[in-house]
């Protein structure tokens, strides 16, 4: 089964909660015509529009984890909507914060609306993913499952705030070593999908060992996710991402590869290259030589598959039947072989 | 007894749980210390510091209505911290889309670290105020009541980001009609006093018809409050405000006494000068006077008097000794009559 296949039904289900959970664009037009443009609901003139969002890989996790436990993944619908809420309000203020103009092929909310709305409606998406985890209680959950989920809700907000917080301040400096890498990525790409196994398996019943379990496979799934990006990033075929050749390098992005190999750098030439420009296409090769010289591309391909072993290995000490764990190997096969 | 002498004991408990709720500055200095730097708690380089805050009229008055019903502040410490980080949260991010450079007699965040971090700063002490709230529950709040009150804090939010979004797109507007004006106030100002009246009774035990009574109340003072303060902007005392005469007019401030006046005025003369420049002391003095032909003031003090017997009859129908109601008795007479 492709992901796309796999995903699909889940996804609906989840926009269907969406759908339940955010105000209507008539509540008040100008405020929410805002959300509902970034949520891919309006055009830029706040008329209806159904603009295809992501894959929604997180919320789906949150559901395969919550089905897993209780043969149904209704009361996890609330949480999931949570997730892609969290994930949403994240995007609108990182866009703010990196200046990025462009979004899923649209220009982003802040190049619209104006930073000043823009931060003041990705607040709104944070207090509607809050809103949302709440109607939990409404589908059946016992009130602590609901006020526990809550409490880790903000928990990882707070941790993507710190992994946002250490992405820019990377920016500004010359090295990062891979472990303060990591340290990023892990609030700010793991942390997220570490929740959304956890509060899946929290809502669906799970057990505390179980739930810390699904926590676990997220985070290892979270960050193999990131390196495996981070090698597309710069060893990507560009007819499959879509993406230019080199584009991490290009944009002088310090990923895993480029962290770890600046700080194996002995000549010194890719920390010149890196502190000076990088445009042409003769530097962009020049650096991935230098890159590939330090063997960059195994340390992280290796460190990667590692964690993408972790993942299986938790699925294994589930102690359920292999029939029961198809979507969720599925899932974590699909996110380890990507290409795209 | 003074306003400040009625809430410095409120204020230090809160402190006393804020200090508890927020991480120490050493669990992530570069992060942290921006919190800590808005909090009044660490200098520019985030070496300790005890800036004055606030006044804490909102958590007190929180705490208050919980003392009325529990006989103790306890259940609504957490209640408290909630509150005042909320309303952090909001400031540091108003400062940003308003422009703001001053604040507290400080350099405000953003000014310190950019926009781009402190617009993620905000974001942290977002969570930190869901986070406080939650620990409602360590303190014996039932679940049921703490959801409750969750729900309420992000519907809170919510309101403030209508009125901020409403405030933001008013200053693009030459006319806002004294109704506009009160919708972006409830808001803006009153929502997180009803809340905080609302929350505190809840805490304490309050039945449903005194918890509605608390926010009805919170929200009367919050709209009183809010009039008097538009009053004070172009008649207050500079030997009293500290602010230069007029200096809602100096800055165009659309307050409800302007939107009153120049949606009543016949001449055109207010929206001419409003229109185009308000700079000197003369066009000020014209333009108060213009104002004060409309009768603006006599209306907005009207209102104000309107919702501070609201106030007063809301706490006349609780049914409870007047010895009880002191505090609560004295906090409204405080703030019907301000003069600063």
């Amino acid at each position: 089964m492709s992901l796309t296949a796999l995903l699909t039904p889940y996804a609906h289900a989840t926009l269907a909660e969406l759908r339940r959970v955010v105000p209507k664009i008539e509540e008040h037009p100008a405020f929410y015509g805002q959300l509902h443009y970034h949520l891919g609901w309006a055009t830029a003139e706040y008329q209806p529009a159904d603009i295809p969002s992501g894959k929604r890989i997180r919320s789906a996790f949150c559901l395969m984890a919550c089905e897993l436990f209780a043969d149904d993944v209704q009361p996890a619908l609330s949480a999931a909507a949570a997730i892609e809420l969290l994930h949403d309000f994240s995007l609108v203020h990182d866009d703010i914060e990196d200046g990025d103009r462009t979004r899923r092929h649209r220009p982003t909310l802040w190049t619209l609306v104006g930073q000043p709305q823009a931060i003041n409606a990705g607040d709104g998406l944070f207090a509607l993913a809050q809103l949302a985890l709440l109607k939990s209680a409404e589908a059946g959950v016992a009130a602590e499952r609901v006020l526990k989920a809550q409490k880790r809700l903000n928990e990882t907000a707070l941790a993507l705030c710190i992994g946002q917080h250490l992405d820019m301040s990377f920016e500004k400096r010359d090295l990062v070593t891979p472990d303060e890498y990591i340290e990023m990525i892990r609030g700010k790409t793991a942390a997220l999908l570490a929740f959304s196994g956890e509060v899946g398996a929290l809502m669906g019943g799970a057990n505390e060992t179980d739930t810390r379990k699904f926590y676990e496979l997220g985070e290892a799934m979270g960050l193999a996710f990131q390196m495996r990006d981070d090698l597309l990033g710069i060893w990507g075929d560009p007819a499959i991402t879509g993406k230019p050749v080199g584009a991490d390098i290009r944009a002088k992005k310090k990923s895993l590869p480029v962290a770890y190999a600046l700080t194996h750098d002995e000549s010194g030439e890719l920390q010149a290259l890196y502190r000076n420009s990088l445009k042409g296409k003769a530097k962009v090769e020049r650096a991935r030589k230098l890159i590939e010289a330090t063997g960059a591309y195994e340390v992280v391909a290796t460190r990667a598959s590692a964690y993408e072993a972790k993942a299986l290995e938790i699925l294994e000490s589930l102690n359920v039947s292999e029939a029961r764990l198809l979507s969720l190997r599925t899932l974590a096969d699909e996110l380890a072989q990507r290409t795209y």
